[in-house]
């Protein structure tokens, strides 16, 4: 019995492997044909009904399997629905992350938050997203790293490759040095880059005192990038205006300390010699 | 049988996204019409109702399409109600987000509590929001990422845009210069400033001594700006006074130090040598 | 069958804000005779009452209309309702966050906790007191910024407008100097401040030796001020304060290092030589 | 029928104001004639029963009038209770932190965990407690700061004034200086203190070496003094252990540090010139 | 009606009392009896027992109490009960933190996890338990604050008072010095110390160099003592460390700095100028 | 009876135990079988499946058992079950993290999130995957920790074993230095390194110039190398830059800091002496 | 009656006592007869399998005793169960923690995560385990401090005691040393401790240059060590490396600083004085 029971379950499992296998080919076959037909969409969105129907395929028909496999090895299955009403209550709501993590995954593909090959943030991770699921989303850091993340746990989602990136570049000035003299040369090699730099979008701005240090006045540019170029160009200006203020001689100070020496008094030196 | 599913599904899928179109232009022609009628509202109030009705028409759409689909596919519906019990409560803790989420939403539509243009900040993004949607807002930030905030997780909002804005800038004064000599160097300053930035409202306020810090007097600037000028008043005032004390020969002054210098005593100095 | 539905949809609209407006006004008229009769309470209770009664007139006028809508749509609601068990789980749970804004916002109003014009602290936001409603409170931050806060996320409130507030003022005096003189000195400051300002409730006290700091010796001074006005008196004091002890001679110490010049040995110096 | 409906609410609320106003006579009138009977108990606890009487009845009258008013306006009533499933949940869920506030309230008063007058400290606010109610604890901060926390959310209290404060002053001493000299010092002037300040109990006790710091050797010493009073006994201290210290010629040390100075090399010189 | 609901509610509170009263007493003579009888339990569980049915039996009176009084006064019963689904979802939420006490200190007192003068520490207050009740535990701090603790918010306790503690002391010693001289008289100077203090259990361990610091070399010295006497034994070290360290001529270091002087560039200098 | 009970119990017990080992074969077996057999899927993704179904037998095994033995000592179940509607709810609650555990765990093993061997990273814990299982999985860091982590905790999971990693370095130069020539030999440097260490993907690259720090101008190297060698290459190549850079004479700064040494005015050192 | 009770509870607590007693006995017996016959398994899991059934059959006898004594005193029970709906929800919540401790309790023992004598870290204590439990778990930290966790709080456990340990030695040396010549002294050092101390598990490792800090060249070492040897292990290296060192006239260098010292300007300082 325990012998055929095993064979039910693995009859089912080879059942479903082609029934998965073959539904896919016709979702991709009806898109295909679609393809030619008097509705267009986006590429974009095209991919992305299509893998929303072939996962929605996928965790059907193994639900259903889930469900026949419980059914064959029927013995523990009334066992287990003996204790329905605290059991019930238990997977109720121990299922509930996965029931979030669907939800939440339909908004994201449904709502098109983000695409794969886009730059997003969540709250604990940030990178290339490298594959969107039903339940799961895969981003891949810069530095090689896979975060996997359960969608249910993606509240808040910042998508970089929707809008152009700010460049953002502090640069500090000697309290002594003259400021207008320093925005004068550091506006004339803004005016320089936009013909160096094609990520960049317009030339980039100075916007004045950022802040009055305790060691230095601190000037910030910005520029407008092409999306993600941001990291990219803020060092190649950073470079830039190093070199610049060297040549023009502008000095970028290092912290500065006012220092008084003093002669200690001589009754305390006594009672301590 | 599941090609005929298949087919249903797409049906029931292009007469949606039929009604969705032709209900949006109804929307939108009954407001049209409104506009010479005898009932006026801002036309904010009438972005923001059309967006709403809108947005309710297009999820009870979707909503009905999707159940009128669960039912094409019968017999994985079947299987799926059979175990409604636990289903039902996974499912209904599941989905309170996003129950949460369309109910917030309408309260921030209905409550007007910011609109699209606004500079917001929510617990954990800020920007300018770009979008109001029954189940997502998209924000803005200024360098260039977008925040996309599921309207649940906004509990409270900071509003930019509603009141006039607050400069602040703080200026530090060494402890051994005059105090109101620099007031005085200020105050001269500040009443010229309404003439030259209009994006003041009135003359700026010189509060006082804000802290005795370690090294320097810090001397408080306010000035009130129209919405969200205050970043850019800011910097224009701290240029303004960093050049102003550099003419009238008042210190901006650097951290300080008081060394007194010691002969270490004989007895331990034999010992380490 | 769908254009008479949009129109009953609007006709309850409509009929909505007339019923709001007109219950509105009788509310205030009601309070305006009262008035003059025999029962009296203070003006500030009876703004609170009126607000409370137009709150709970236009939300329940409100929710009335939004069921009647729905009831009209009658073919999604029926759809809705299908699932009754399920999604009346999910909205019981999603609506929970409302519930909960309006019995606090209902505490709120009702206890008297805070009132418009008031300066108030909540966890995260403090400012000015704008507005409060049953389900949302504003308030004005003195930056401008205006934080909309659902009254269940208020949990524990500070109220700064109730009681006389007290400005705290700490003072560096150097180790060498004379703590009694330099106490002295501060005491015959602190008596002659009342007279100098209305803002001030009787003379500020020197409470004595705060802490003794690595560099310093901490006095620390109170003054009881009206409601909010001690962030003004407590600069007036550091700037009387910083002038009074120039005078007098009294040294606010900057920060103090002894330091020990020592020659390294030999042994050490030749293997990096 | 809306113009009855007003008039019956009124007419609830004044009857409403009335019991509770002779019910709050009633009960006051009751415990004086107690207090001339047999049963002795505490004042304090007297107050405490007294406030809780009052605060039941006031509670149980409101909550009786806003069911009644609630069946006046009849017809929100229905149309909220058609959906009572739904809202039956959201209102029992929302509902649970007013109960779980009476709850906590009910037995801080039943406990005598604090009284009115008491200093205590929760998890976020600390103060002079002003008033103690069944659903709200006001606690008055020194500073003038009024907070109002609900008793649900005072999880852990701390009493400061049922046992003696204990004042905890640090006095650091220089490595280089004697430490039983020191130490006889202050063991010599903290035997004179019980005779100076009455909120003494006792001696103050020299625990002896708190810490080995980096510049200086710590030495803690702590008093026991009435309740509260810690804060003026440590300032006190602070100041006679200063000049008795500088009487004494024992030093207070400043940060210290030992300076090697070096040539740089010379092949590292070069590259930089 | 009301005044004799008011008397059954005073007959039922003062019968109460003094079925605690007489309870009390029953419970405190079985236990004395006992006591000459065959059954030996320590002391310390004895205590306990009684706390236990004392606790036991007046909240049960109270509970029987507040449902007789809430029974007397049955118009308010009534129509609570009316919406006794909502209301009772919302007691039976509410009312769980007071169950989870109950539930906890039952278990502190059954499994003796700390007993009255044990020296205990939760998540957040540490200090002498001064009392351990069914709901909530008192914690007396050393600094004479009384900490008064839900038992249901006592999720990890440590506790001080089981075994023997142990004492800590890091020592520094300069990196110029001599590592095995210093460890020599250090373990000469531990093995004298068993004699001076009886709280230590045998001789203080040497472990050996803990850290390589910036500045010095950490070494580390541990004692074991009786329970909670480590914090007197360190302190006793940390002075005769210092006092040996001295006679030896062994010096603890103050921090070091390397420092290269050096000439600024000309070409720098001259723009600043 | 009790001991026949006690004889069932070890009867249940020692069966289950040769059930598990018999299945345990019974599925290796097949599982050996097959793969002679025409269906191929890869050796990891069978190893997986086998876990899976040996963890889904053992637990089911163990989960009838238990309520065979609770079964058996009947008297205890019957008063266990007497209180069920609580007991139920209790248990309901208390074993969500159970099922929560067991879901995630199977989506771990289904989904293929990560291997045994695999460096993974959650939210607490990293290290090598050391054994997955359907409740828990364990993870040993490299210092030799083992984590034991319910699945259920898993929610986040960062996999660093399916991409290349990279390994990033950041060197600083002197501001003094020329930045040009410093890049011009790091790169040389850089061309040289694929040669020397095989775990390396290509030339490393050079991205300019990271920040512009207070004493020093940062230039980061990043490397692209196999899965899990950043780490190793990333000390080879700070060894390789930091020999080159002494070489060619680039200086590695020091913190630098520009003193003003200045006499204190007159009048105050009066007062202090 | 209330006698008669007292009496039947003492009974009935007596009988449990006896019961338990009785019960661990047969227990024991068992396990010492199987200890001679065919069935081995490690001594232990024995004694874990030992106290799991002790620890179970007291916990149920205590259970059905309390059930009993609760039917004795059937006046409360009875007013106990008449608000059942709302107490039976109050105390399914409040019990959930405890059902919860059993259940992980019960995992910790069967899946053997760790046992008496290993060293373990939870989320919020680490330490020696002193015993486990079926509710709670005794932890013994190195300082003498007895943490008792429940084990429902025990969410991740780190159990030091199964692997080897690995022992880290970060050592700094001068940037201007000679890093190669340094590697080769470490290196010799390490290959001749093995033989010095029989812990170590092979040579340790020199891994390389660990970061560039701001003043000196961090190089990491690494040594393999029997289980919780790393500490000491560690310490002895230190030792070692820094006598070594010493011994080489290899700096381990202080923390460095560049000055500038610079002139003030003089119109700077004319203002100031």
């Amino acid at each position: 019995m325990l012998g055929k029971g095993v064979l039910n379950v693995l009859v089912i499992l080879i059942l479903s492997y082609f029934i998965i296998k073959f539904g896919k080919q016709v979702i991709q076959n009806i898109f295909k044909r679609r393809r030619k037909g008097p509705f267009k969409i986006t590429q974009r969105r095209e991919l992305t009904l299509v893998k929303l129907l072939e996962n929605t395929l996928t965790y059907m028909v193994y639900f259903t399997a889930a469900i026949m496999i419980l059914d064959t090895i029927s013995i523990d299955v009334r066992t287990l629905l003996a204790g329905a009403g605290i059991a019930g209550l238990a997977i109720g709501f121990g299922a509930q992350n996965l029931v979030k993590d669907i939800i939440t995954g339909f908004f994201i593909i449904f709502e098109d938050q983000f695409s794969v090959g886009d730059y997003i943030q969540t709250s604990s991770s940030e990178g290339f997203v490298e594959e969107i699921g039903l339940r799961t989303t895969k981003i891949k850091h810069w530095t090689g790293k896979l975060h996997i993340i359960p969608n249910g746990s993606i509240v808040e989602v910042t998508n970089y490759s929707v809008h152009n990136s700010i460049a953002v570049v502090d640069v500090s000035i000697a309290y002594e040095g003259d400021i207008k003299r320093a925005e004068t040369v550091i506006e004339n090699l803004l005016e320089e880059l936009p013909q160096r730099y094609q990520e960049l979008k317009g030339t980039p701005d100075l916007l004045g005192v950022q802040s009055l240090g305790s060691s230095d006045v601190v000037l910030r540019v910005i520029a407008e990038t092409e999306p993600m170029e941001h990291w990219a160009i803020a060092r190649a200006i950073r470079k830039e205006l190093k070199t610049r203020l060297d040549e023009q001689g502008i000095e970028i100070p290092f912290p500065r300390l006012v220092m008084y020496s003093r002669q200690e008094e001589h009754e305390i030196m006594e009672t301590t010699s």
